[in-house]
């Protein structure tokens, strides 16, 4: 059973060591510098692209679509799409007007490193980039692909999935929310962008809509355990080994998942969620084991 | 020839009233206002998004799209795509880490009548909207139209586009651009969408690349024409009018065609673009005349 985990665990650390490598690369590839006034903000792109991030939503796109045989170069660029907006949301969370944090990824956050304009702009860029990836014939010949792999990311990011969790995550403030009401905010907040990556994956993989329940339902159930094992983390972690800020939600007197069930069971739920999605898998034999292994991963972490 | 002008001048008016409404209608079917804490987010989106604005770049679109028969709810809708990106790109700009500008349209700039949180987020909700929209089948029934629209409009507003442009102006002040620098500056800022408007029409009409070129060109100089009138209205233009502050390039210290070139030879200049930009369309016929009574538009507009 250890050699069994510690098998997985090597596997799957040795996945991210090279999903972080090629999407590092795939950035720098899609973002050369120019020689005239743009290059601060490509520069300022790079800066948060480039080099930081686990990359869970990447390696999710990646190893759903290789269970479909997807050729490895496409499932990476649409990996990186998400990416993009995954890594715009955060440096536009970072601002001043926003949860105005100084430290992302143990580096100081963009608007820090550069300025305010600089950061609205390059996350502004970003977000466009992500759907420039998406568009080009290099990501999929087969533009009925692309247009599916369009609708799914710009349906979670937009007021419907990702800012509209962010918009009742900033009311949350004193609102007393209840956990049906926390739930429903951290499926927008962070489930639909984690939902799309691996709906992405099978897009690509020509999976029908009909045969996708059961990763959406896994997809599901690890974003509910993500954003668990997010708040355990603000309440236990480290900030140096998470490189940002904690407690945040505990001083802004924000209703969590911790805060409403307490720490055991909210470790509790976390875990029954996990194996519920890796229960979502059953179909699946050895092609599926990496989903599974990130399913682990996302309440073992420690950042 | 007045009585030309005139007629000219009145289906024109006409063609703007109509697209208006056209385009504050679409928006308001897009976004239904939810029953929760979203509900904020939404408001604020509708507020920038409806009942503003001269909606250029959606009749450019619909203008483009009627003269090779397209559906006009599908020119429309990719018109609203567009427009959706020019007014996140509004919103932003007039942040306070931005331009901190109060008014717009008249009325108080998002984040005066929300506050800055909301304005970002509502920004970046505004540019997703635009891509939901353009991936949507009721846009094109035809994957590879969706497709090509979405590339039209991502390269146009990222960081090689209007963002881009943005950026190089933001980067402006005391540097003593020069006027091809500046053509370049605007190029990007104001001519990339713009540009976008227009092709999304030919796209939609499935005009074939190589059948384009004359378009791209007649956008070209609509495009400079728009920002040369812009930078006279910054200088002439009355701000109740305009709704808007005027004259802040010159507060700021920023070289503009009318502080490079004056005032008599930057209207000589808009101008003889607008004649360059019908010239563009001689092959066309009486289809075209929209399309000619809008470049006209676009240096005599008032606001």
């Amino acid at each position: 059973m250890i050699d069994r985990l510690d098998d997985d665990g090597s596997r799957l650390a040795d996945a991210l060591a090279r999903i972080q490598r090629e999407v590092d690369a795939a950035f720098s590839g899609f973002l050369p510098v120019p020689e005239d006034a743009r290059s601060r903000l490509v520069e300022a792109m790079r800066y948060a692209a480039i080099g930081g991030g686990k990359r869970v939503r990447p390696l999710l796109t990646v190893a759903t679509a290789a269970m479909y045989a997807v050729q490895r170069d496409a499932a990476v660029r649409a990996g990186c799409a998400v990416e993009a907006i995954h890594v715009y949301s955060l440096v536009h969370d970072d601002l001043p007007c926003m949860d105005d944090d100084d430290l992302r990824h143990g580096k100081p956050t963009l608007h820090k490193a550069f300025d305010e304009a600089t950061a609205v702009l390059a996350g502004d860029s970003l977000h466009a980039l992500a759907f420039e990836i998406l568009s080009m014939p290099e990501t999929s010949a087969d533009p009925i692909v692309r247009a599916q792999l369009i609708a799914a990311l710009a349906g979670a990011s937009g007021w419907n999935g990702m800012a509209g969790g962010q918009m009742m995550d900033i009311a949350a403030e004193g609102q007393g929310y209840d956990l049906p009401t926390i739930t429903r905010l951290q499926q927008l907040k962070t489930g639909a962008l984690l939902g799309a990556a691996v709906e992405m994956g099978a897009i690509l993989g020509r999976v029908p809509e009909e045969g996708r329940s059961h990763l959406r339902y896994y997809a599901r159930d690890i974003g509910l355990a993500f954003q668990i094992a997010d708040d355990l983390l603000d309440v236990e972690g480290d900030e140096a080994a998470a490189g940002k800020a904690l407690r945040k939600d505990e001083d802004a007197g924000k209703a969590t998942f911790v805060s409403l069930m307490g720490v055991e069971a909210a470790r509790t739920q976390a875990n029954a969620l996990v194996t519920q999605a890796v229960g979502h898998l059953a179909a699946h034999g050895p092609e599926a084991d990496l989903l599974r292994a990130l399913a682990r991963y996302i309440v073992e972490r420690d950042r």
